[in-house]
């Protein structure tokens, strides 16, 4: 297999805020790259190769010493920087003597990754303000795939599939029958599908006592390189609540482990039910079946593709529209971020 | 390693019969091909590659729906002619879009699938009638082997190994010291080991009270490309009943996975005790032990193999012959095959 | 990857002598090559390659027949030499038929095998004698590493480590702070560091009592290619024990397995307490404690190594010092097996 492209001068997302307490680091690979990520006393989060420069230690085995994470098997000290602070034994420390270092952010509940050579624009982080922000209820998750990336943009980009892979969650009338409206603009994709007195859906039901027909609406926006983020509602059928308004959000971020890997963070979030832990609750157990029934379904045909990758040729239906549109925009983004480097190599 | 070749024009055994009931199609790999097993509504089986056109979804992660499988992702059915005859959402259907078919068979208990390109001969099909009609008692089983069906078929052609692999059921006096009479006609190879005044053995004791010694043969039959049926039998030394009259028989289906694993499909069966669950019991306990022991010596055989694969060189001692004949008539079958398949090739 | 090379005119420990009891045999890869180990009637110890010539079953899977080894899947038996002794039904043996002789000895509580091609020399085996002589109380104990032996070496040969990795048991004062002086003569690493007036260690206080401060020495000295002795002791602060006594010593004999595959044969024995089992059991519960943090910091260090096997550049501190030694004399010897095998080869 000739070795796998990702967009790199992008921001992923690395890990949950609250999975990074104490002086505990987390060791994770991201784009087939090992990374140690961790949270110094100042609160501030570091994110370096996770590779001691010594001997090739994971600096994952060892613990955070003030604002610098000591390597498990010889105490040798880096900074967030990457920069080595101490050796014992009261060695000189080479200046040139280094782990590699990544641009880290927290914002929006999450902790950010910067995998490029260019320099790290915070403006690029996507606003995924409703997992952090007060009036919001989030109800976050994470699970890792055994698949490329893609293939879970396709699956949130076609809630077709929720009627065959999710008959007890998210099922419901009206569906397959409504197509799909998409719009491109730019590199962002978005889509809707609006489906009026159909029947309900056991989520909308068991969160808010929906039982007989409803409106039901799907909306979809989706941001290179694997962000997607949906609202989905529904009212009594024909009632006034405005079309579009949210019963629950879901952020969904799509980060490559390797070529057919993925660390799948998302956070189902509503601005209702403030502190009702039954609804949180109930909201953690459907949305994990259904999205376990997803990695299934995802991790199977990943199977199937890994199995033959010399003869993939999907065929696209309407209700792939959307998908298909992001597909595209990542392909010709890589192409011309890898053009972009192959001019730089040549200048230099 | 190369690609490995199987035999194609030929039946495989798919499944047992038993195994395929309701709406749950199997999923199985034969000859390194994923392929779905169904059975609609009428009966009848059917059998598709594993594989939706549409996104590479396993056509197994779904349902019998009449007598089509529809998808368990996005609910696209297709009959067991491979043809799709629905996408959800009413959309037309293209009528080249298939699935990949192959030809399948209910005869004898099994469900067989044909892997070639010419027609399929129902004719072809082994006479393993034992294992479903009137007058006999079958006892099915089935193992997952690791290893290469033909380390198995030589397992079964040289009962010299029931001595040292299968202490507490099925070795015995005068095995190892009387010689195997091998006869090849054809494809077919025809073999026996008749013993006279020999010690009994586990089996024959517990099944039919032979506690003394006993006169006891062994007969084979194996048929290209993987069918053995080994007729096993014994008297009082000295005793009436005719010499090669069953007690019991085994009927063996090698089905290749890949190169290195098989599906074996078993059915021990005899002329007696119909309707006795205890014998049945006795049976299944005592073979099942056995074929265990088998499995962890022909994937030892396999891993020592694999291992050198470069390096394979049998030694034959007379007990071989009928492995060795039939390893010979497989090898000039396959050369046939593929020189016929360039042939065609190269006329096109 | 390229094959690996293993220095092959040496001995290597290939099990406890404990191990060897009764007719079952043991399987064992050394080097990448498949053996099996056995105890002959007459308390001889032999290897083979664990491949019986006929079928390729591993030879393992039988069991010992007088001093002969007889394979479990048709009877076939070979001697100590690999000579064929005996095939079941009276057949002939034919003279050249053998299964892979290695010579093997028993010395000091272990079994040797050599894997050159020059005569082995029974001088090339490491004193170890402290594992098996009278005065001693040996602790043995096995591990098995999945990395390059060489990182374990490293790791033994720099107790530096003990600070960061083994803080409930071999810590102390003064470890990282007191330089460690080495001596290299011949293909001989000696190294030792001499600690005085500092922190004990939880094994000196639990083993000796020693609960305040203490002189302390570690004590090592290397041969090729895997074999390291090391000396431990501790005194009260300024006590007259003369400096240098074991209270413990550590033998260490790492068998490479394959390329990142390590059988860890060790002992820790101690000229005190003979038949004491309290104390037995707290070395025995420490030692291994300490080993298997050792083991995941090795194994750790080996995925890194191996997720990018071209691009590893170690750092040496002057605590590294004896392993950087140990590995230069390694690869001179390597260098010249290799290239006296090419002369070899050259003038045949």
């Amino acid at each position: 297999m000739s070795t796998p492209y990702y967009l790199r001068n992008h921001w992923y997302v690395a890990a949950h805020a609250f999975e990074l307490t104490g002086t505990k680091p987390i060791a994770r690979t991201i784009c087939d790259q090992a990374v140690v990520i961790f949270r110094g006393e100042d609160g501030e989060v570091g994110i370096l190769g996770d590779r001691c420069p010594h001997r090739f230690a994971p600096l994952s085995t060892g613990e955070v010493c003030g604002n610098a994470i000591q390597c498990g098997y010889h105490g040798i000290r880096f900074d967030r920087d990457g920069q080595c602070t101490h050796i014992p034994g009261g060695l000189p420390v080479p200046h040139d003597f280094k782990a590699k270092h990544y641009p880290a952010l927290e914002r929006h509940g999450f902790i950010w990754i910067w995998m490029g050579e260019q320099a790290a624009n915070p403006a690029l982080i996507p606003d995924f303000h409703e997992n952090a922000d007060p009036g919001w209820a989030p109800v976050p998750g994470y699970l890792n795939l055994f698949c490329n990336y893609q293939l879970m943009v396709d699956n949130l980009l076609d809630l077709t599939h929720v009627v065959f892979v999710h008959k007890t969650t998210l099922a419901g009338g009206g569906v397959t029958e409504t197509p799909l409206e998409v719009k491109v603009e730019g590199d962002r994709v978005s889509a809707q599908r609006m489906m009026f007195n159909v029947d309900t859906a056991p989520i909308f039901r068991a969160a808010r006592g929906l039982a007989g027909n409803i409106d039901r609406w799907q909306i979809f926006e989706a941001t290179p390189p694997c962000y997607i983020k949906i609202t989905l509602g529904a009212r009594e059928a024909g009632a006034t609540t405005p079309l579009g308004e949210p019963v629950h959000m879901v952020l969904n971020g799509l980060t490559p482990e390797s070529a057919t890997r993925t660390h799948y963070f998302w956070s189902t979030t509503r601005p209702w039910g403030l502190g009702d832990k039954k609804i949180d609750e109930l909201y953690r157990s459907m949305i994990e079946l259904a999205f376990n029934e997803d990695k299934a379904i995802v991790e199977a045909q990943q199977r199937l593709i890994s199995a033959d990758a010399d003869n993939v040729l999907f065929v696209n239906f309407p209700f792939d529209r959307a998908g298909q549109s992001a597909r595209r925009i990542l392909k010709r983004l890589m192409s011309e971020e890898q053009a972009a480097g192959k001019k730089l190599a040549a200048a230099e």
